[in-house]
């Protein structure tokens, strides 16, 4: 049976991701990979989830079980309001919350909620790969703006709503990552994130903050400059997006939003008819691991275990790569960003990469909704041990050398 | 701010599950709750699966706690393939399995593969309302096919099929319940399965074939009357869901779906965007929870766990319902499927149960699409234990003997 006659407008039109098809790839034996973006299992604190675990199992096994509500597991949505009282977005209540399968769940939970075909949502040039299916899964038209060294160039958003409100299109929703952009490593600016907000309540869009990496900083002078743009929302206009997965573990699939309360009442309905509810193991976990102060003890360790990495990523481009290479300095993440010479394309580059010394990346292009980037490309710093590092930033220059003699 | 004009008009269109919301209210204490159709969690085997968690810890932690792939790990596909040929599913590989978030995911990720807005999905009368809800998240146009005591009314399905091909409709999908239907409790025939199967495949549509309650058989003898539409597809036309949901634990949250792998390839692309992976530590848990024999130990209880409970509701109904009350005995599952006179609305008479005598179920009307059903209801004999059963059945009595006065 011939099934593409069958598919909808919208599974036709996507694709596989470039990222999670580089970290199959990646799971080879002796591959050293800069590709995939998860966090380093060895920043998982196994013997204390082990312990909550069976805290869990002696306490409360049958409701973590059961069936459970919809938007979460009501303990889980208590720390995430702690967690925003922390992040200074001031009072957050249980109501403003809603638990989800990761913050990829939540991505699209709000693609679904408020994009209908052909809507604008406007992105970071470059941006997070994983944002812009779930944008497409509800063919949503993506428009990218320009960003320079510490964030959104916000002149040219604004031209960009300007032209697109003139041709009569709907707009809709601007997604951006404050904090060590993912895959830039770019920081939004306070002042921006400020004068962003402001921008979109004058012209009645949504803000999507994505922001998965704000706890990974490298420095705690750092730390003061990463306040969300959710703190400054007076009237609303902000949905903020986090996860457990980068300062926990992102295999207990636990991410969450918070949004006024008609919102996360809309997306309740949206979440019962996409899964009913997220595991309740997961939320519990997370929750004690919380509550037990698993995770504030943890996280200085997880800091410094990326802080490290990162400056042996650097050290080792800056003692390797050719002149022509170009990066910046994150202040915190999982991220390093790679521009080539314009006449190197990072695509084939990485089929060298891999072919000839087994090292692997992503390629920029998929990062870019215009077409640009076809010389970027995103090292991730957080799998390889130091070695490893070392030794694969070496092989890579080289392959990048070879194509520009 | 006002949101609605940013709402996307599948979402504005949807609604609050009539179940979800009866679940809620009938978590208040002292309300005999026949509305959930949630498995008891007395039947959870608690211990086994503690023991199976720590073991998980004590060998493959840090696998537990990463993400993993969209389509699920690896042990709990290769258990689906096992537990496939033991359904006499014949010859299903691994690349035919997807993993999802409960068979809820499953029904989102069919509805978002294959349904465009308007595209025509036929389903029983009455059917599950989370499908409905899946179906309509992706503006499916929903059209009932009636039912008989054996299931699918197969002539008025080929009426159907010829009235809505003339006037130029899209079908895509046909969705079938064959075992202890939820809402009705019905069981298909096995003649019927064949005739499906085939029906499909002349007509060039798919068949979603829902199995969460296959298992849950009252009576070892009906076993062999539950062969799968799956089965006796050789053209590729049935996908075959089913869940760990009610044979383990909901909470869980380990569903699946069976189909030919260039839909499976699909799935892995739409499941992408939706939520990267699902639950690493529950697929594990599952997965070996099948291995070490818990599951297969465990099901003979859970069958007479709920045959007993549904021949106490049985018992009750004989003993204190008015006769113009009628009901289907169920061979298998966790629902009662009643109907009353014509004049009276399950509805109203549910607020009055609630109200006055603190019983509740779920009213009959939102599981039909034609808008039928009014003085239909469904009662799960699952949550309640054999004297609240007796209890509530007589409270129930009483009231529909009220407004019959």
């Amino acid at each position: 049976m011939d099934y593409r006659p069958l598919f909808s407008q919208a599974a036709s039109r996507m694709k596989y991701s470039p990222i999670r098809k580089m970290a199959k790839i990646s799971q080879e034996p002796g591959v050293i990979s800069f590709a995939a973006g998860a966090p380093s299992a060895d920043t998982f604190p196994v013997e204390a989830i082990r312990r909550v675990t069976d805290h869990i199992f002696e306490n409360d096994a049958q409701a973590a079980l059961q069936y459970g509500l919809t938007l979460g597991y009501s303990g889980l949505i208590e720390v995430v309001v702690e967690v925003s009282r922390r992040r200074q977005i001031q009072s957050v209540s249980a109501g403003q919350v809603a638990i989800t399968s990761g913050s990829q769940q939540a991505l699209d939970l709000v693609g679904q909620l408020f994009v209908d075909p052909g809507d604008v949502v406007l992105v970071e040039l470059p941006t997070y790969i994983g944002a812009l299916a779930a944008f497409r899964k509800h063919q949503a038209e993506l428009v990218g703006v320009r960003q320079d060294s510490n964030g959104m160039d916000l002149e040219h958003l604004q031209t960009t709503i300007r032209d697109l409100t003139r041709s009569g299109r709907r707009l809709k929703l601007i997604y951006v990552i404050p904090n060590f952009q993912n895959p830039s490593g770019i920081t939004l600016s306070l002042e921006k994130r400020k004068a962003l907000v402001h921008l979109a309540s004058r012209h009645n869009l949504l803000i999507i903050e994505d922001d998965p990496y704000g706890e990974l900083y490298f420095d705690q002078n750092v730390a003061s400059q990463l306040l969300p743009l959710k703190a400054f929302d007076q009237e609303g206009v902000v949905l903020y997006l986090s996860t457990f997965s980068k300062i926990l573990s992102p295999g207990l699939r636990t991410g969450w939003m918070i949004a006024p309360e008609s919102i996360i009442e809309q997306i309740d309905i949206v979440k019962q008819a996409a899964d009913l509810c997220g595991s309740m193991l997961d939320q519990r976990i997370v929750a004690e691991c919380w509550r037990s102060g698993v995770i504030e003890r943890h996280l200085p360790q997880i800091r410094e275990f990326y802080r490290r990495r990162c400056q042996v990523m650097l050290s080792s481009l800056e003692a390797s790569m050719p002149q022509v290479v170009h990066w910046k300095v994150p202040a915190g993440g999982l991220f390093l960003w790679l521009t080539l010479p314009d006449f190197l394309d990072s695509e084939k580059l990485l089929r060298v990469a891999f072919d000839e010394q087994k090292v692997t990346f992503v390629a920029g292009a998929p990062f870019f909704v215009n077409g640009e980037g076809h010389n970027t490309l995103r090292l991730a710093f957080s799998k390889e041990n130091e070695d490893n590092i070392r030794a694969g930033i070496l092989k890579l220059a080289n392959v990048f050398k070879a194509h520009l003699e």
